[in-house]
């Protein structure tokens, strides 16, 4: 007899349970659903990846229905038949109900139906919950493959995964929001990024990345603000351009769309998304951007794209070149971080760039100083006290390459 | 002309060096040494991963030595040619060197010596350029390459990979020892472990894992305590016993040890560092081990293995069975959190363990209460309320699977 094990359990799909057919298995999950029909009883086992169909056949067997209950966990012993009409396309005979445990109350909300039904309070104040119905958990099975995507696919280019500490002494965005932390006696913060530890490690391992957490102490309560969210971050050199950056992130978002169906193609299928397609993405200076739009928009900042902006700028594209993904150049200066480097042909502009998908911002990169002089001038000039920062410029004194690097929020990648 | 460009780069080691003798290439890198032999200079060019000889031979070009001192960033063009003495079997006969960067200053000390040879304090102070010596780095790729295969090697057995908050309303150890957080205005806390959410997230994917930040306001100083760790959890339901975990553990082990050397040759070798072989773990109850070292030994509290006992114990193992891990199971009901199940036969006990490894505590885990009344009993009985934990009390009150878990600090893992 098969018994699917705690530790052996592969993830079931179609193909699992169609090899297992002609043989006794045992499987262990929640009742998901259970449903009458013709005398027989559908017993659908939800397991942590997927839904397992068993049937009870009519005098066949004498199992109490309360060990079946919906929201009972319980291991059911039976042969698994083919049957093209369940779910993977075999079901499971049942000859044996073993309950392992009952819950104390009646489910707040159903979590069987196709949609999810609740309200968004509901929703959240409920969420340990909520989360076991198919189409909410499926946002993150997909979130969790792309973090495994975005590691795996860096990895086969040289990318050495890192762990920066979280407890910092300094933001590295500038000094307003950030949480402060009571650390004994000493006042540390929680880092907003991790870009300082990131640079520091492209003079160890040349190329580095990490997903981990950052937070934000935003004040704002919008969709596009997050105060604790996790980032998907890279850092390379040495780099010939700010465009090799660009030129990373378009080989990864390649590589993650073209593996993320093997990953979850059930979870895709159930929220009718569609992966993007990648050729080649577009690049256009913000100064041209901007151009661009005045045609239609005038924003309040004419140095910047608002949210506005951004959707325009992105329907542009869309239509004129059919894709859905744009890069946004050349940030002026006095928008960006005092670490991200100037243009040398016009220092009022930063090689530096933000990926734009459907009218939101994904992805904020470029290249940084390097050099030890410029980066002590320019924090000077952005009012910034070189000495606070003096283990953060060892790298610069004691030689980086030229590097570069972005940051995208896992969050963000609702596409 | 083969250019090895930041996008396309591999790990360069002996195989790939190797493959391209006879090409023409052009790599990038930090000049780690430089040394002269016979009339030819050797630069020795450090990467990201690795070292790279090249040679000049003299009047061959007109370069100067100012383009090649040490800590300089450059970029070598030249053919690749099989060499034994060199490292890799291979070495790149200098045609054009280019300056990418210059320090500004000499560096504190030495990153190109055998040994690492400057104290604890200037290594610490100084540590975005210590780790540049290769032995210093290495233990680095070392971790990273755990923390990698721990999550390839449950993610073939069918686990998910969740990312929890950090920022949290309670403790999941205890009251104690957590960081505030100024959260607008109110106080939250640090997580010091992902215990309550990955309890959660069993209800929605079964089995779970995570690699994340955790944080202890640890007031003690030794080689036992960090205030901030990578912690490698998992959670996992429905299981049969508490030794389903166990058996988790002794299969990820198994997977960690047997691929880490294909991922750090050259780290394992250059530390001089063998890789544990694991069979079968044995396991022992607390009581029996307590009562093994009792002839060795009498320690303060009875009830409990300290650090000495721990050794001892690890020792015992040693001898006894040739192995140089055990697991301890059973611990006191007093001496562990609220969450953990007690055993039926005797409440005293838990259905507990950790793992030990050369004296040293390197895992703790067990089995969870899965029932509601269970859990509500048992919080009033430790001093809690209830009604501050409803969230985490709803998986308990609409049903949960027999589960349990185990955290695994990835700095404990200097193996």
């Amino acid at each position: 007899m098969k018994t699917i094990s705690a530790i052996q359990q592969e993830k079931i799909n179609a193909s699992t349970l169609v090899a297992w057919t002609g043989q006794r298995i045992t499987i262990n999950g929640a009742v998901h659903k259970v449903r009458g029909f013709g005398g027989l009883q559908f017993i659908v086992i939800r397991d942590g990846q997927s839904m397992i169909q068993c049937k009870i056949e009519p005098g066949s067997v004498a199992i109490s229905p309360e060990d079946y209950s919906e929201g009972n966990y319980i291991s059911i012993t039976g042969m698994c038949r083919k049957e093209p009409r369940a779910p993977h396309g075999a079901e499971i005979e049942v000859e044996t109900v073993k309950v392992l445990s009952r819950p104390a109350a009646e489910m707040p909300f159903s979590v069987n139906q196709k949609l999810f039904e609740a309200s968004i309070d509901t929703n959240l104040n409920f969420r340990p919950i909520s989360l076991r119905h198919p189409r909410q958990r499926a946002i993150f099975a997909i979130q969790s493959a792309i973090s495994m995507l975005f590691r795996e696919g860096l990895g086969k280019i040289g990318f050495t995964e890192i762990h920066t500490p979280k407890l910092v002494f300094a933001g590295a965005e500038g000094g307003a929001n950030v949480f402060r932390v009571e650390y004994f006696n000493k006042k540390l913060f929680l880092a907003q990024s991790p870009q300082f530890y990131k640079q520091m490690m492209v003079g160890v391992f040349g190329k580095v990345m990490e997903v981990g957490p950052v937070f934000r102490a935003e004040p704002h309560e919008t969709s596009r603000h997050l105060n604790e969210y996790t980032s998907m971050d890279l850092e390379m050199g040495p780099i010939a351009s700010f465009e090799d950056v660009m030129g990373v992130e378009t080989y990864l978002l390649q590589y993650i769309f073209a593996n993320l169906p093997a990953h979850c193609e059930e979870e895709l299928k159930l929220l009718a998304v569609s992966v993007p397609q990648i050729n080649k993405i577009p690049a256009i200076r913000l100064s041209e951007a901007l151009e661009i739009i005045s045609k239609k928009y005038k924003p309040e900042d004419r140095s910047d794209l608002d949210p506005r902006g951004e959707q325009l700028i992105c329907q542009h594209f869309l239509k004129e070149a059919g894709t859905e993904f744009v890069f946004v150049t050349h940030y002026p200066t006095a928008k960006r971080p005092v670490y991200v480097m100037e243009d040398l042909e016009n220092p009022e502009v930063t090689l530096s760039f933000d990926l734009l998908f459907r009218g939101l911002e994904v992805t904020t990169g470029g290249q940084r100083i390097h050099d030890y002089a410029t980066q002590v001038e320019k924090m000077k000039r952005f009012g910034y006290n070189p000495n606070e920062f003096e283990s953060y410029l060892q790298i610069h004194k004691y030689g980086m390459p030229p590097h570069g690097g972005l940051g995208l929020g896992l969050e963000q990648c609702n596409f």
